[in-house]
């Protein structure tokens, strides 16, 4: 088992899953997503405590899902957001909560740490792949007929989900550089960031100079690898639903794993043990993080184990040998 | 008429009208939305080219009007946002517009000047006398049966609106403390923060020290001059539709206003020559804020000629004496 005794003040980009903004137990409300953001905070103010230095980085599936959906249903009342907004908006108010209840968990614990949310722009790259199959289902369900219509007046791809109806799909880019990456590093040794929530509202290039918005879905642990890179962080904790990733999960023979090298998480990415959309990316980002510097450490891990795993107890450790 | 000759390197707080944002002769779309900012952000820039230290704070009433009356006309479909998480979102939205509009103007004078919007939240006093008598209205109209089922339901204070329909009110406290002021400080030097959008996300302190989000309508012009004041910036720049302050406006013998001392101000408030939710915070925030330093200097002018104003060719200057 490796150990993790290292000198405190390390730096660690932490990257919040779905499940610590929202309880599958309760309504998608503003009101419930807050109660348990104030549960998430008392865990990462125990880190913390611990003496590390923290970025935070959020999903927002979901969140800039409703956000879209509403806007879309009340389009002949007010003019629908494009997407790219709608992702910002999602920044706003996950953010908002994060701070809010982390400045609290801080202050009981007698720390006066700052925690600010950065409304973070992320380039992508229009020759990204992703561009030529987008895949991530977004919005609402439409007849055939609405979404012939959509990809026609405004160019949407439309596919058939599960034969629930039709809906628009995106690209799924990988983040290539956070617009906002001086004014994170400014925070940075101070300051408990809230930064590329969502991934980051996705952005490309264009030949002037000039930024634009595009409708995309960025991976929220591929942002936090991005900035923990960028960041030069020790490490980059990924805290999801299960405390050590499993290979043949789900099996009578599944197994934990405390430790994955970059040849074994490589290898069980072959055979298939992780789902996309879910535990791949995860792992993924880890091997993408160890891989840059082989000195750095990557866990994977449950919110409630993540002092834990930080002290080597538990967690999966990915590191490059 | 009064000069502003100073040495350069001034520090400014710039509050941003509606007319920063939207334009009266589009429709009120985030793709408008962004095309008006474009033009907006050309002005800031030449004003940081010109050598001031910014920070911006921009209004977000329509705006964060427009999100209320979607998640309402949505909220079956998606469960509706409560009011301080629309202005988060109005936050996200708007400062994701000017973070991303400004960097390029800046760029195109070769300034690489960051900008960033920071989610801000501003305490306001449960015992402030707006909470007393609510006047704002947000959100959709409602029938008389539907505003007494609100108001029974969630205690919702409904108000007539010149014969309508019902809307909600809510009431326009004044903001006491930027929660961010350490963060904002932070970047102060290097870069253009937005911060305080919206007037901020108005929040109340419990007893317990927990902060909780309060559905307010927070001034603007209030909040940049409560920013101004705690950043011992030189400058309050108030940027709306006209040039200069008048006093008998709209009338023969309106005049325009080249200065305004501290005792004239409060005098022509008196008189009423200044409209409320209009003219009359904008001349208050800047009488607030050259009470608070003699030394201190207020401008009340348009976008378009902020830069003359800076240089004392137009504009309202407010001094204290």
């Amino acid at each position: 088992m490796y150990h993790m005794n290292e000198p405190k003040f390390q730096k660690i980009v932490i990257a919040l899953g779905g499940n610590a903004l929202q309880s599958k137990d309760s309504a998608p409300t503003a009101e419930a997503q807050l109660e348990v953001v104030k549960q998430t905070c008392e865990h990462i103010a125990d880190i913390s405590a611990a003496g590390y230095e923290l970025a935070l980085v959020h999903g927002n599936g979901p969140q800039v899902g409703r956000i879209l959906l509403a806007s879309e249903t009340a389009k002949d009342v007010v003019p629908p957001m494009p997407f790219d907004v709608c992702g910002a908006m999602s920044q706003g108010y996950i953010g908002y909560h994060i701070q809010q209840a982390l400045r609290y968990a801080l202050a009981r614990r007698n720390l006066g740490t700052p925690v600010v949310s950065l409304v973070t722009q992320m380039v992508v790259e229009r020759s990204d792949p992703a561009f030529q199959n987008p895949s991530k289902p977004i919005g609402p369900f439409y007849t055939k007929e609405q979404a012939e219509q959509l990809s026609a007046e405004k160019g949407y791809i439309m596919k058939e989900d599960a034969g629930r109806g039709y809906r628009r799909v995106v690209p799924s880019p990988l983040p290539r550089k956070i617009v906002e990456i001086d004014q994170i590093r400014q925070l940075w040794n101070h300051t408990i960031a809230i930064t590329c929530g969502g991934g980051g509202v996705p952005v490309a290039e264009n030949m002037d100079g000039t930024l634009e918005g595009v409708a995309a879905v960025i991976d929220k642990d591929f942002a936090a690898e991005l900035l923990a890179e960028q960041m030069d962080a020790d490490v980059l904790m990924i805290l999801t639903e299960v405390e050590k990733v499993a290979i043949r999960w789900g099996k009578p023979d599944q197994e934990n794993l405390s430790h994955l090298s970059l040849a074994e998480a490589a290898r069980y990415v072959e055979e298939g043990h992780f789902a996309p959309g879910s535990m791949l990316p995860k792992v993924q980002a880890c091997m993408r993080f160890v891989r840059s510097n082989p000195r750095k450490k990557a866990i994977i891990t449950s919110l409630d184990k993540a002092i834990d795993a930080l002290e080597g107890k538990t967690g999966t450790l990915v590191t490059f040998a």
